[in-house]
């Protein structure tokens, strides 16, 4: 069975993310750290890890993107996973009846419409929210609930209350998928990252853009990171529609060459689909 | 004496920016959060605002670009600052002699290096650098020490023990003076910050910046943040060299007009000034 490493307790909405995305039996490894993901995919204690790497609400993940340029691994795939937030106990209480509330501040956060209803709670973050299922479970002496996601009432044997709690259902996560090996791989819908320094050249990162946009290659998203010994430049993260074996980008990227430096390619990978959480 | 509001404790790093900016005597507000910050100067409480806006280390405050364009306020300065840490305490300890040392995750770990000489201490991670220096003064127990800025160990009165101990030197935030005045002026080096949404064309973030790059208007800083009801939108923050008085750079504008909507001028201020905390 292919082992999935992600961050977070069981019940995580990146594991709900690892299972969409693999269709099938997967041993799921949870992590304490992104860190430890990167780690447990290098040495191969993990044969692919996933990762948040932007929220529609929150922008990206700094820390995962400063990660991938650290480690020389695979992008093999991709997903976009819609948050739902249900509120959740080991009884189904009344909302009346619910003295705690314990989730992560975001999720609170994203919920506090909702929260506003729960007349009787006092309201606790915690560190993450598949955590605050655990909580929610092992405090006996009030009724306590947890905002967290369905899975999360699955591994932790919790009932829902009330579903889809949060505020606003605009709220996506796109994961990446990073593994060892080499991603590049027959598909219809490829999509391509890279990453690249800019030369100290005037109308640089315009440059840039343009060895794409003369070749009709769609940047999708573009990212820029600090270079910590150089200060107030910029590490610029890219993804682009189509295959790195495809020739025109291949030119565009010799043709990058002459504008930027350090030009990493991350690789190739189907364009992600939306699942529902 | 005009009024200066910035997040943090007395003895904050935002503090010594805002005197270092100044260059003369100021009423400081310290406030809780950087949204207060912000509404300090919506209702006139503070004539300025001083807003960290990037890290060299770690990379843009993704909060204080999101209120910007939330608040209709005007940037009117900026400055970089070197951040310097130093180790402090009441008395002058020998390292062997201290037990606890408190300070921000983030400057605990600028400072690892130097955490390592300190054989006998236990370390803790603190709110923020100037709580830390409170922390320290407070402590009567066990010598304990503090990680934070020189003006921190002048308002607490600390003793510094040890100066500049963070791993790498080339450490510096910006920081961004807003105001709800207007804020162009006349001066040499005139800068301008600007945010859009690109319209949904092929190409469009090229086309934004083509406008600028046709016009050898300078480009030296963009930032994306989502758009939180269009999922996979995003607004673009742009410096600019030049102002916005500017007959080229209105051009520009007007041009950009044709590719990105709700466009939003910041103001032209003064280009930043370099400091050593």
């Amino acid at each position: 069975m292919i082992k999935v490493a992600f961050q977070g307790e069981r019940g995580a909405f990146s594991e709900i993310a690892a299972k969409k995305y693999f269709n099938k039996a997967i041993e799921v490894l949870p992590s304490y750290s992104f860190l430890e993901v990167f780690t447990k995919v290098k040495r191969g204690t993990a044969d692919f890890g996933i990762i948040p790497i932007e929220n529609t609400l929150y922008g990206s993940v700094f820390e995962t993107y400063d990660l991938l340029l650290k480690y020389s691994l695979s992008i093999t795939g991709e997903l976009n996973l819609q948050i739902n937030h249900h509120l959740m106990a080991i009884k189904k209480y009344s909302l009346n009846e619910i003295k705690k509330v314990y989730s992560h501040p975001q999720a609170l956060g994203q919920c506090s419409n909702f929260l506003r209803e729960l007349k009787n709670a006092n309201i606790f973050p915690a560190y993450d929210t598949a955590g605050s299922a655990i909580i929610s479970r092992e405090e006996k002496l009030e009724p306590t609930a947890a905002i967290a996601s369905a899975e999360a009432a699955k591994v932790y044997n919790l009932k829902i209350i009330r579903r889809n709690i949060q505020n606003n259902r605009q709220n996506y996560t796109r994961f990446l998928i990073i593994s060892k090996g080499k991603s590049i791989r027959k598909t219809n819908n490829p999509k391509s990252s890279i990453c690249f320094e800019l030369k100290s050249i005037p109308g640089a990162l315009f440059k840039a853009l343009s060895v794409f946009a003369l070749r009709e290659i769609d940047l999708v998203k573009i990212e820029s990171r600090p270079i910590p010994q150089k200060p107030f430049q910029y590490v610029f993260y890219a993804d682009l529609v189509g295959s790195l074996e495809n020739a025109k980008i291949n030119l565009a990227l010799k043709n990058l060459g002459e504008i930027a430096i350090n030009i990493k390619k991350f690789g190739t990978y189907e364009s992600g689909k939306t699942f529902i959480s």
